[in-house]
């Protein structure tokens, strides 16, 4: 028998509060249905949890991704089949850029689903399975609760997200979600596996290679974030005296000040400095590494993916030889004590200041190009940039942040519409730093009514709003004058009032003057949301996209 | 040697084109996305289809169902990934209902499958199915479309949708949609097939039962209306002197005024007359009925679902003895014949006009009483009423419209924000008729961008804007106070002009006879959009919600 008492039984919506709250989730977005009110209500009887609702579950998901980036774990509630369905898209965008959160729906009762009961948010069929079949391609791992497998469900699932940086999801009966469960013991997160013979295996191997080579540098990307391991990637860099470079998708893992940091590189559409250092250097070791379309300009990257060390989030890699079982972080500081003894040298000097830009007539019509520039210069170390995958993502991706600033995007699920709820969840997750949205018109009009939501929770973000009369990315692509590329005509001044932003301080800029006058207010203007409506011509796109569209449409056309 | 001419070839998206014409379809809804802007060139070039531009996808899922609903088939384009992912929803709720349409996605070439090339809009694993699963529970055919099967595929694809009167997927990679095929030969409308000696089997069962029942009634539902049976069912109203009633579900399947009818029947909540009619039947005709908790007041019907004649869409049952392969239609014609020889009689009276309602204080607030009353007393013959799944529903699905109004509603799916794109889709579908959109502040909340495509589109629908300060129908059924159920504030007054509607005609009541004065404008404004913001309690329901909430609140805590 044993001596310790027993936990107390609580209800398994609690024990999962529970859990989400030990994982740094404190606010759960989504929006109330019948099935999930009863579960609502433990929500908002929690003390560690605040109940975010949003004006629709697309937004949820969307501010739940962008609260886990900030937060690193996220969580939405919705109801079953119709809350559920509208919230997919923005769950497997958390899926493809590695976003680890919970999709918590609650559904009929077990005695509904026994019966095989004609309930509303069902086809009728009594198939209660159906939607979490349509989540099944979107998540890591899933479980429909019961009374008796609640809790080991719940531990299992969440585990599986912190140990895949993915979404997971769970369906809970209504009733099941009132049900006693004993309170949670032991903790979630747990250290990654290591594989002590295969770490030991690619130490001799990655040592092999750096000796014998004659100069080395560093490709970092996003899952160096995702898999917490930027203390040892900025480790790896302070060893020796290396070159590296980011991905688009991996801007700000470590700030541009860090040594050695040669710029974003993305292939042939790269600066000369990154390209240099990324495709001259004898060994590449990459680390967090994704090549995708958009962060390779157009898969030109000029070297070769097999070759060098690569670091995934449970594997290595050296010459194509794989080790599994080496975490990311593991391997970054195998490599670290490597270059040491190999690549010691003075520390390299930071990424030299960005030429100033050619003087630009402050009266006359705002371009792109000083447009990013002007945004860029006026980021702080308490900044967090959500750059929209648009001309917004294209401009911002290459221009230098103050040290600190943090950059969030979605370049490889690229799904428009997705940073105005992200903003909203990073704001929420990490209220000392002011979020500085970049959105096109077209991006915007998808998911404006969380403006409204940002409203309602007192935040103070300044969102730049690129009124370019429409589709600009697809204009830049395809059928520049197609009407498929144009828009509804919002009257953008008027948007943040009528959406219940009326606190909002409503700017607008069409030429360089009147930008540098609404940043200059947004920065002292810190008490409440800044909307700023920018001009820009309809065909005026960043150097970058304008580079990677041929290539874009090349590819649709059949080649690969 | 044939001596036919064989089809000239055109591409497969002209194909497709061609095929969604000879449905009916003449409006092609969606957002572009750069996998797709080539098929959408094609799609700008034909003459018999536009492109209807939504400012998101759900938006153009719902709007397409609107279409189909009013049309008979309906269509929606969008691109891989991001934007098919964001239509589920409304795909799966056009499933529920049984209404048909295509959901066509175009993703990258067959080229960048074959590499597995890790681009944007996928999962970076090379994984191109992975969308198409998700859909595969929602839609009962689907297809990915390649050069040497594309027309079959396509034939087969849109046939099921006939055949099951519900949505299907296509995908196409951009390569494809290009590619050449031969130009469509003959029809994909056929007649529903009929198993001849099944219905001789049910005739004679059926007379059987006709002959020794002491009464007989009707209860229509809404397959009458989507298998095209809604002649046959006038026929067999027509052919014998049969009390019938419809679900809400089936609201103006037929016009009010065919004799005979006894009102909406829902269970327990219904009014006396239907009651009498339907539970005291000694013979219950149910022609293409569901049985929803939301359309039956919670399972209260008074019937047993084996006993009588069902005639479901491909299947008839005398007594729960089932018959296969005897369509709706059909089967109604064989009722009609026995119902003549058995049930002959004088016309039954109309339903009565409703009791005039109890005398109101015009300056007084106004009550959703009055508010149902004086909306319905205001539609004509060319009226489509549009009513969303909240108070908006079940206060006008007991009103009486004029003879020749339609109902369009969504209370199996019961998904809130379907009705503005819906009204969208509608309008579109028929011009000559004028749309009158009944919905709540926090549903509108959802889908409030499609706003601005109605102006885009020069529509002129009428728009009821209940402000009622939340989610009202879920105060009804929990949480009357709870945080969860309050929205965020918005000034309905100027959200049409903000976003796209600056010709609208924005009206507001608060008091009876504000409502009067603004519906009565509306009638003389037909040029363009009226908005009519109209303030009721946040407390306020229709008596058939206020019955049914306590029901749907028992089952949610664990009863069927």
């Amino acid at each position: 028998m044993s001596m310790t008492e027993p936990p107390p039984t609580i209800t398994v919506g609690e024990y999962l509060l529970h859990r989400l709250v030990s994982l740094g989730v404190h606010h759960l977005f989504g929006v109330p249905g019948d099935y999930n009110l009863a579960f609502l209500d433990t929500v908002l009887a929690s003390p560690h949890i605040s109940w975010v609702g949003t004006a629709n579950e697309l937004g949820a998901a969307y501010a739940a991704d962008g609260y886990a980036r900030t937060r690193s774990f996220g969580a939405l509630l919705t109801t079953f089949g119709v809350g559920e369905l509208s919230a997919v898209n923005g769950v497997a965008g958390s899926y493809a850029e590695r976003v680890p959160l919970v999709h918590i729906t609650v559904g009929p009762s077990q005695a509904a689903e026994r019966a095989g009961a004609i309930v509303h948010h069902t086809a009728a069929d009594g198939d209660y399975d159906r939607f979490a079949r349509a989540h099944a391609s979107v998540v890591c791992a899933s479980a429909v609760l019961r009374p008796d497998n609640a809790a080991r469900e719940i531990d299992r699932v969440l585990s599986t997200a912190l140990h895949e940086s993915r979404p997971v999801y769970l369906r809970l009966p209504s009733d099941v979600a009132l049900a006693q469960v004993q309170a949670p013991t032991g903790t979630l997160r747990r250290p990654p596996e290591v594989n002590e013979k295969n770490l030991a295996a690619f130490r001799t191997a990655a040592e092999e290679r750096i000796s014998s080579a004659r100069s080395a540098a560093v490709l970092a990307d996003f899952l160096v974030d995702r898999f917490q391991a930027r203390s040892a990637l900025a480790g790896l860099l302070d060893a020796g005296s290396l070159p590296w470079a980011v991905l688009s998708s991996g801007k700000t893992v470590l700030p541009a000040d860090t040594p050695g940091f040669t710029g974003v590189y993305s292939g042939e559409l790269a600066a000369p400095a990154a390209r240099a250092a990324i495709e001259g250097a004898d060994l590449l070791i990459r680390a967090g590494v994704v090549l995708a379309d958009t962060t390779t300009g157009g898969f030109t990257h000029r070297f070769e993916a097999e070759a060098g060390i690569d670091l995934a989030p449970h594997s290595a890699s050296v010459d194509g030889k794989p080790f599994d079982g080496v975490p990311l972080a593991a391997g970054l500081g195998v490599l670290a004590e490597l270059v040491e003894r190999r690549f010691a040298g003075p520390k390299r000097a930071p990424l030299p200041a960005a030429a100033p830009p050619d003087p630009v007539d402050p009266a006359g019509p705002l371009t792109q190009d000083h447009l990013w520039t002007a945004v860029a210069s006026w980021t702080t170390p308490d900044t967090t940039v959500i750059a929209e995958q648009g001309t917004s993502f294209f401009g911002m991706c290459t221009e230098t942040l103050a040290s600190g600033a943090r950059f969030i995007a979605q370049p490889l699920w690229g799904s428009i519409g997705y940073t105005l709820p992200a903003l909203l969840g990073a704001q929420l997750a990490d209220r000392t730093r002011r979020g500085l949205l970049l959105i096109g018109d077209g991006s915007a009009q998808m998911t404006i009514q969380e403006l409204g939501t940002l409203a309602r929770q007192h935040l103070n973000p300044v969102i730049v709003l690129v009124n370019n009369d429409g589709y600009t990315v697809e204009r830049a692509i395809h059928g520049p004058r197609a009407a498929y590329n144009d828009i509804a005509e919002w009257n953008w001044q008027a948007v943040p009032a009528a959406l219940g932003a009326a606190d909002a301080l409503v700017l607008s800029a069409i030429t360089p003057a009147q930008l540098d006058t609404a940043l200059h207010t947004a920065a002292h203007t810190t008490d409440r949301m800044v909307f700023i409506e920018v001009r820009t011509d309809m065909d005026d796109v960043p150097e970058l996209l304008h580079r990677l569209a041929g290539n874009v449409q090349a590819r649709n056309g059949g080649e690969a």
